[in-house]
């Protein structure tokens, strides 16, 4: 042993995942996987080490501060990727031949920026995101909705909504207003309209963006219409029928209506909101953001959009796309208040307690029978005292415990305890497998009942 | 659209995970992960970034040149990691006061190494490591090998055999021979059994590690008992019974039989073999490798053992414990030789064919009532011939295409095309999702029986 220690700590702005934080992150993501593949994404992987000119996208003239960047082992010039994005549009490239299209992806993975970490923010963390590339709008417009909502669902969540708009919609008023030759300047504005409020983006319209006030106002009322997905549909239809690119948006929203419709989605999930933006210039077709209707202030849980064209910096294949993008920490805090995580820190349920070593075999084996049947089984590792092996198994969060002690065995029987009531039952050993189940069953239900969670 | 493109290019010894590798390797990941979690693992993760002289472990004096290391913003010295068993140490030093004992965790993460590479490795690849630490020898150490055996059968593998072995032994073998004062030099050369032969082995001994001759004949001799389980340890019980080390190993190899046995899993798949060592003086107990019987030259595809302490260069508390890591890669290399793999491309079974633009909302909600019978169903994004539609579909590996032209809406009916037999049936509407998924069951088992795999 060392005569000085090495102090264990991670660096500033990083974390560690212990189970409390793994599990549900894990669940979370299963989750939203098995979504994915359901619709027919499939995973991709890229380096997370990437040329620093890759992920510039500007042959490295302006790199970005927040990039971990380096020269490796062989000098050349290398970072840590700060996003999906810009490492699929160069995937894209590189493989969209042997690929073919439609390509439909999904990654989750790791990025990296050196940012501030005073607003609680983490310098690693993980990104989620899908996207359908080489096809443009249509089918897979109204699919990566449907997919953000059963997400939604399999995580557990009733009350969102999905805000939806499209891009062609608000470039069509503005060409009506006469302010197409501003358009990125007028989106900035417009995209705090929910923060800031209608009078406080008039103003920043009119003085920032030099917009005649009348012109604010008739602008921030043809956004705001008021009523239900159908009659902002027909307001808008009546206002803008005449425009190609406008048209186009609105068909697309009214199929988006009829097809949420159509699966027996209950109205309130989606809003039609002329509205939103999504501040960047990259979108020009379908956009959407999520918000819950019980958490409305952390944000938009999941956002995402039509882009024109991914990969115009490394080939002139064009690859116009659709995707969004899960926003995980935003959804595991949000779970975590609305008691959707469970408190658990094992994954397994029932902790079988080891009364002899030489017995271990015997043990193992009846944990190895629960197991066989589908259920989550710990078997205590060591003879320690019954109390402490207990003890062990409520500070994990076992909903059961099975002891059978050389009493027990003598008599071919198991005791059965539920951690939570702490009500024993005795079953006999051809009925363990049964009754364990029978027993988790009825504490899920109880759990499910007084309103916990244990997914 | 720039001028000039930038080379989508990744960085030497890095590669892409397209859908042929990567949805294999998550399925992989995703069944050892079931197999973790039924036996009360838990996930973890550690950040890639760590100060370099967590890594090195010994504060820096001695850095690794494969290490990717550099300073970060704020002029630390930092390192990617480069395997996770080091990470763990550390987040065990850290964190095990939080935890408690035992502390069963499961981690799956990328690693990098600056490493040549011309032997076909990669600078970045998966780790895939379980451990169950704070607990001695014992039922650990038995469900550890049961975890290995279950993933493999998990994997598909049926044919197949754990190599175990108790350092123990072998210590109380070189006791009895007088050879403890080179255990570890004795070890290395002991490791190379298998592939350098006995006579090698015992050239070695002789010229490098000054071992009588008779002597390094007798160890040979009593390392490669022959016969089955039983007869091996009761040779070897008869041999070292009065070393009390050896005693407490053999005694958990008996054990280890026999909860094998009492399992029903096929004698052939557990084999002690008293040659192993896993060379690395770290293992201190039951030790365990995994040959493939079709593919022995692949070397073990999941190895590891029971080590004293993990992690001393971080705290004074004492951690001995006991796991294995899966090679994912070999395993990956394994099953695609088997034809274990599968060839689909997409995650989903079913391609729905779009037909009109203008239907779209029609067919998502076709699509969408396959998927709520938990089906994976792709739709096409956009109205192109059919001809071209179901060239996707064959290119991509679906079983089925689900077809409805005009003609069929307005008859109520759609086409389902098996696209492995060419075969096409109508079925009516209210039945397509039954007729769906006896088709696939169908297709399922002919892929079976014909030798193929569809997992």
């Amino acid at each position: 042993m060392p005569d000085k220690l090495i102090e264990p700590r991670t660096l500033k702005g990083f974390r560690d995942s212990l189970p409390a934080l793994a599990m549900p992150r894990e669940r979370l993501i299963d989750a939203a996987r098995r979504v994915f593949r359901a619709y027919g994404f499939a995973p991709i992987d890229t380096p997370a080490l990437e040329y620093t000119e890759i992920l510039t996208g500007k042959g490295g003239d302006e790199s970005d501060k927040q990039m971990y960047r380096f020269h490796d082992h062989g000098g050349r010039d290398v970072a840590l990727r700060f996003d999906l994005t810009v490492p699929f549009a160069r995937f894209a490239a590189q493989h969209i031949d042997d690929l073919g299209v439609p390509f439909k992806r999904y990654h989750i993975a790791p990025v990296w920026r050196g940012e501030n970490t005073q607003h609680g923010r983490y310098r690693e963390f993980i990104q989620c995101d899908f996207d359908t590339i080489g096809t443009g709008p249509g089918a897979a417009d109204l699919e990566t909705m449907l997919v953000v909502h059963d997400i939604m669902v399999a995580l557990g969540f009733t009350r969102f909504s999905l805000q939806v708009n499209d891009r062609r919609i608000l470039n069509g008023l503005l060409r009506q207003l006469g302010l197409d030759d501003r358009t990125a300047a007028v989106l900035r504005v417009l995209d705090k309209l929910r923060k800031a409020g209608p009078d406080k983006v008039e103003g920043e319209l009119v003085e920032q963006v030099q917009v005649a006030p009348p012109t604010a106002r008739e602008l921030l009322a043809s956004v705001q219409v008021q009523g239900d997905n159908d009659s902002i549909l027909t307001d808008l239809e009546a206002r803008l029928g005449q425009d190609p690119g406008a048209s186009a948006g609105l068909a697309l929203m009214r199929q988006l209506v009829e097809a949420f419709a159509a699966a027996g989605i209950p109205d309130e999930r989606l809003h039609l909101d002329p509205a939103i933006a999504r501040g960047l210039d990259y979108y020009t077709g379908p956009v959407c953001e999520t918000f819950l209707a019980d958490l409305p202030g952390i944000g938009s849980v999941c956002s995402g959009g039509r882009y024109d064209n991914l990969a115009g910096l490394y080939t002139r294949q064009h690859l116009p796309g659709v995707g969004a993008s899960l926003g995980l920490d935003r959804l595991m805090a949000a779970m975590e208040e609305l008691g959707l995580l469970g408190t658990a820190r094992t994954p397994a349920e029932v902790l079988v307690v080891l009364f002899s070593a030489a017995a271990t075999p015997h043990y193992v084996t009846a944990a190895r029978r629960l197991r066989q049947a589908g259920l989550g089984v710990e078997l205590y590792p060591e003879a320690s005292a019954v109390g402490r092996q207990l003890k062990y198994a409520d500070r994990k969060g076992f909903a059961l415990a099975v002891i059978g002690g050389p009493a027990e065995l003598a008599r071919g029987v198991w005791q059965v305890k539920n951690l939570v009531s702490g009500h024993s039952a005795e079953v006999p050993d051809a009925e363990l497998v049964d009754r364990v189940r029978a027993a988790l069953t009825a504490t899920a239900d109880a759990a499910g009942a007084a309103g916990g969670a244990r997914p």
